[in-house]
């Protein structure tokens, strides 16, 4: 599929910015499984420039806040979830390219391709224009976002979790206690983690809910490392 | 201990950049030990702004280079050691205000306030002048690490863990084969990770070494989501 004029006018229209090196846009439609010239390179750039135009749009946001609350905002939204919700609203799925055995794939995979997507089109903006624009542009895209979001109420690690594998029909957690230490207020809890597919992980806590969410945590992690942006 | 003009002056000469705020660099260099005016929510901004211009410098310099190339390096010109390196170049332990609890503390402590305290001066140099001015000053900060990085002989992450562990005198990681299954050409080996004061991790691979080194990068992921910064 070549991407033509046809498809990159509206969709340049929608996403804010018109570019000068409209090659740069084809590039960060482009999934690896698709072209050697794909989008990696722009994902990671991309990456780290909506990182920071979120870290200060936060930062401003929030003069009051402690750096624990910033970082949890910031990692809500610039996840992979968000990313691809916004590459949902963008209709990205209609104009990425994808190589023979990536098309039919659906459900994760899918997901992960829409959220890359979004990071290699800010990379490409990033290159095409500056910082400045790019962040222009982004707090349009974050405008809501960014005024509904709330440093309470965000999910805590073992939610986060859970909702991951009920997206991939996966098994939820299995949590046990695997030793208790210490007395009454002074006790340490040691959890094991199973996750479907994976190794398990121990964590401790001084309570079994905060072991709970260590062990989550450290899945997360994991599985963070790999790729999962959760 | 009140931070002087005297003392300020042959600093921002050091750092490379004079503030017009000079209030934005005294905050950089206060711990949340010393005051509550400190640098914790400069350094979360800071740590942002570092990532995105060292993205960008690697992306240019190495345009041959895949994605998983450029965050190595990256990770490797971020991470707390090389930070707590920069800091030490600038003399910083000289000027950060400690409360008393933290005055004597010293080794691993220390690195990592002089880390973060590098982290909250590039978040106020970028609130004081803005992105180009940042961007300048760290490519001056970075020229020599910028230029002499390679994307070959980055260390591994059972390398990193030892060397952590070695410069905390702790003993080094105890890894075990627990399981072995499938058959010659097709196994998975599962290997335990224990690391003193920690629950151990238990990770699998297809051979011995990946293994062990899928364990080791989740002992460092469990110690970065404390803060460790390896």
């Amino acid at each position: 599929m070549a991407l033509s004029a046809n498809l990159l006018m509206p969709l340049q229209k929608r996403l804010g910015h018109q570019f000068s090196e409209l090659s740069l846009l084809k590039q960060a439609l482009t999934h690896r499984s698709a072209d050697s010239q794909h989008n990696e390179r722009l994902e990671y750039l991309g990456d780290a420039v909506l990182g920071m135009v979120i870290a200060e749009a936060l930062y401003q946001k929030f003069p009051d806040h402690a750096e624990g609350d910033l970082s949890r905002m910031r990692s809500t939204l610039v996840r992979g979830k968000t990313l691809a919700e916004i590459g949902r609203e963008f209709d990205l799925g209609s104009v990425v390219r994808l190589g023979p055995g990536e098309m039919k794939s659906g459900g994760h995979r899918r997901e992960s391709i829409l959220a890359d997507a979004v990071e290699a089109i800010i990379g490409a903006v990033f290159l095409d224009a500056g910082i400045e624009a790019a962040k222009k542009m982004l707090l349009n895209w974050y405008s809501e976002r960014l005024t509904t979001i709330s440093p309470i109420a965000l999910k805590d690690a073992k939610t986060r979790l859970q909702e991951y594998l009920q997206g991939r029909q996966l098994n939820l957690p299995d949590y046990a206690v695997t030793d208790t230490r210490g007395q009454a207020h002074n006790q340490t809890f040691t959890v094991s983690c199973q996750v479907q597919g994976m190794a398990s992980v121990v964590a401790k806590g001084t309570s079994r809910r905060k072991a709970e969410q260590a062990a989550a945590e450290m899945v997360i992690n994991a599985l963070n490392a790999e790729g999962a942006k959760i």
